[in-house]
């Protein structure tokens, strides 16, 4: 309703009305609604916006729009914007934008600010480096608290977080933090090293974003400091950068886990030719590796000739191994991402498996002998051969399941990539062997 | 190491060393040292603690060694320890307490804090509710920012979080919210009210942690305060619980998306027994439902007896199927959890999932039968019978693993919990019919 209204406003060229009705708003909430007029009237409400606001929306607009407003608007206009930005969403603006806008900023950058930019850019996507940002009040232990506050009252408009203080050594290296409300708290004349915290929680520039999240959730922090390879401070990462690198991390892991190439776009807004990409290929290596099963059964298929009726569980056996496999696989990748499984876990992991397994498969195989023998009158042979083919499947699958994550970590292979379709496969290779196997031995069945 | 020298000090009952090592640790590792010893020594360890950090170090112990030490420790320390809790982590122990320690600690309350506490205990898990702490600083928009900040140096040393603060009115309505950032930035004989912001975003005691996450997503937020139904400040929550509700949702969702009952303790430390208990049943389910596809094969066995060539395509034609309704339904189980697609898009979302189908199968029946035609030598009739299943049944998993997880939100049930098992069903049993009733025609085979 609020969309169509200022649609409505803008249509009718009644600008004024239409800036009054924005300024309250939330940029969040402006950024949502430039996102869904159409790219002239985007460009159009965006130019309408106060100067102190256009930063502030622009950085939460998508990458698209960012760099239609970027090519719409003159370089003086563009610079203003940029140099309100916070510097983490500078770079992120950065990496996303076409090279002819990118070369238009760093032509109007200083050549301090250039080199500083560089230098952001080449830290590897979904590091510490990557997600920090540079504004943040660094203070000396020497001075009192009275000084201190002072000095947040001068920067403190510009910076991102304020709510923690670092204090740095004329090197630059982290001697200490004090968050705002111990200054608040804290007498004006104490000195700085005198209530500064030294059992400092920090994380370097190539730490992955997953070990960071690990650290703010386990230390409940709303922002981290992160020092270079010499322990200088170089920037810090705020909280709500981290909800954002876990929602990215999130959706990637749950894709893996469905079995596509991960998408970070929104659905609605994704092509559909865009989609059946992320999907054609996975789909793709999956039915060619069901080669190996079509290989197992056509070895066998004198044994099917005899006893057309073992056809009928092939399916039973292929879902029970491969949602085993998925289980114990899901369950272990979980684990592996929050911290909580070591490499150095993987023979506990392969026994406890071990253990699950025998736990299920005794449960399983009764109900499925009983089924088949009793309930549907297949012979006791057929109901045998199937519940030891399912209890061996099942087992093999959770061990496989267990162990494959950990081993693909190892090999610094993205756990979730590698599992899903590998663990299908074998699982339902394995199921079958089984099953044929035992089946021509038990049923005396000339191959 | 450090874990085994903390040890050795305590074995050697070098207390006074044991206390001076760890007193410069953060609460969290403490209470990881604490999970790691032997349940006798972790008492003696937690008696050792200085009485300021105890509480701290008790909120982050898992309920089984809180129960421990509450039966270990006589009521005024233990009474202690809770008044020294944030009220937030103080709901969050005596949910998980036995019957006998929550007793104990209502018994030693006070009438009004044994009221409050029955309140929190009323709320729906994995609501607002549930999440919030009642430690905020409220503000009077009359006051000076210099009363205000006096008043937060008097309280806030007893509050979680008072980088936010609240503006109420008589009725304990929100008025406005102010940062600590803008009352320190502020001249200290502004009112409160001129500097407090309007807009504000809040949430409500009933609504779902997602929702909340979402919020705090969007606005960038460090804490939210929550209101009851008469838009009364009740509470707030504050990003560290938001971190640690996403990540057991996003635990739970995968757990469910990997086909078993999610489970919130970590892998290690849960008993083999414990964890096939979470996966048998839905094992059992899908094995038993597995029949459906046995049946329909059974059905065809006079066509299985003369072509049993047909029999080496179903593993195949049933992983695709079932993978492609995985792809489909993940992606959408993803999307409704950020909430970028609501009940309204399902028709979008169907007709997208049928133009995607359309570009994967194409491709997929293209290879597959080029594949089992010229490379594999099947006859042409079977080739084609294959490619026409295989896409029939890819675009029936696609739009059904679309549309059944917003179905299954619109009637309330948790769409990860629903879509795995059904799909794979529904995906097994249409490609089968599918495969079969086409190789009997197009191959004239007599049923």
């Amino acid at each position: 309703m609020v969309v169509e209204e200022l649609e409505k406003l803008l249509e009718e060229k009644k600008y004024i009305e239409f800036r009054r009705k924005i300024q309250d708003m939330p940029p969040q909430d402006i950024a949502e609604l430039l996102e869904e007029l159409e790219s002239t009237q985007a460009i159009i409400a965006f130019r309408l916006l106060p100067k102190e606001k256009a930063a502030d929306v622009f950085s939460y607009l998508s990458s698209e729009l960012q760099a239609e407003i970027s090519l719409a608007i003159d370089d003086k206009k563009l610079m203003e914007i940029i140099d309100d930005l916070f510097f983490d969403d500078k770079i992120d603006f950065l990496e996303e934008m076409p090279a002819n806008v990118v070369s238009r900023i760093l032509k109007n950058s200083t050549e301090a600010e250039r080199k500083l930019i560089n230098q952001f850019l080449k830290y590897p996507p979904n590091s510490a480096g990557s997600l920090m940002t540079i504004e943040f009040i660094d203070l000396k232990k020497e001075r009192t608290v009275q000084e201190a506050l002072d000095k947040i009252r001068r920067e403190g408009q510009d910076v991102e977080m304020v709510y923690n203080c670092y204090v740095t050594d004329s090197k630059r290296k982290l001697e200490g933090i004090v968050s705002l409300k111990e200054l608040v708290l804290a007498p004006p004349d104490a000195k700085v090293e005198d209530i500064m915290r030294k059992d400092i929680i920090y994380v370097n520039t190539h730490d992955d974003q997953e070990t960071v999240a690990q650290i703010f959730r386990k230390y409940d922090l709303i922002a981290v400091p992160v020092v270079d390879s010499e322990k200088r401070l170089v920037g810090i990462i705020t909280v709500d950068d981290i909800l954002d690198a876990i929602e990215e991390e999130t959706t990637e892991d749950i894709h893996h886990i469905g079995g596509m190439s991960p998408s970070d776009k929104p659905y609605m807004s994704t092509s559909p030719f865009t989609l059946a990409r992320k999907r054609f290929w996975w789909l793709l290596i999956l039915m060619i590796s069901g080669t190996i099963s079509a290989y197992i059964i056509s070895k066998y298929e004198a044994t099917l000739q005899q006893v057309v009726g073992l056809v009928a569980f092939i399916p039973i056996l292929m879902d029970t191994a491969g949602n085993a496999g998925s289980q114990s696989s899901t369950m272990i990748i979980r684990s592996l991402t929050l911290g909580e499984i070591k490499y150095k876990d993987i023979f506990k992991v392969i026994w406890k498996e071990i253990q699950i397994s025998v736990i299920i498969v005794i449960g399983l195989a009764t109900v499925n002998f009983l089924k088949i023998h009793f309930l549907e009158g297949y012979p006791v042979e057929i109901a045998f051969t199937v519940s030891i083919a399912l209890m061996s499947a099942v087992c093999v699958a959770n061990v496989i399941g267990g162990a494959l994550p950990i081993i693909a970590q190892l090999f610094h292979i993205d756990p979730t990539v590698m599992a899903g379709p590998l663990i299908t496969t074998i699982a339902d290779a394995v199921s079958l062997t089984i099953y044929f196997a035992l089946a021509t031995h038990l049923l005396n069945i000339p191959v």
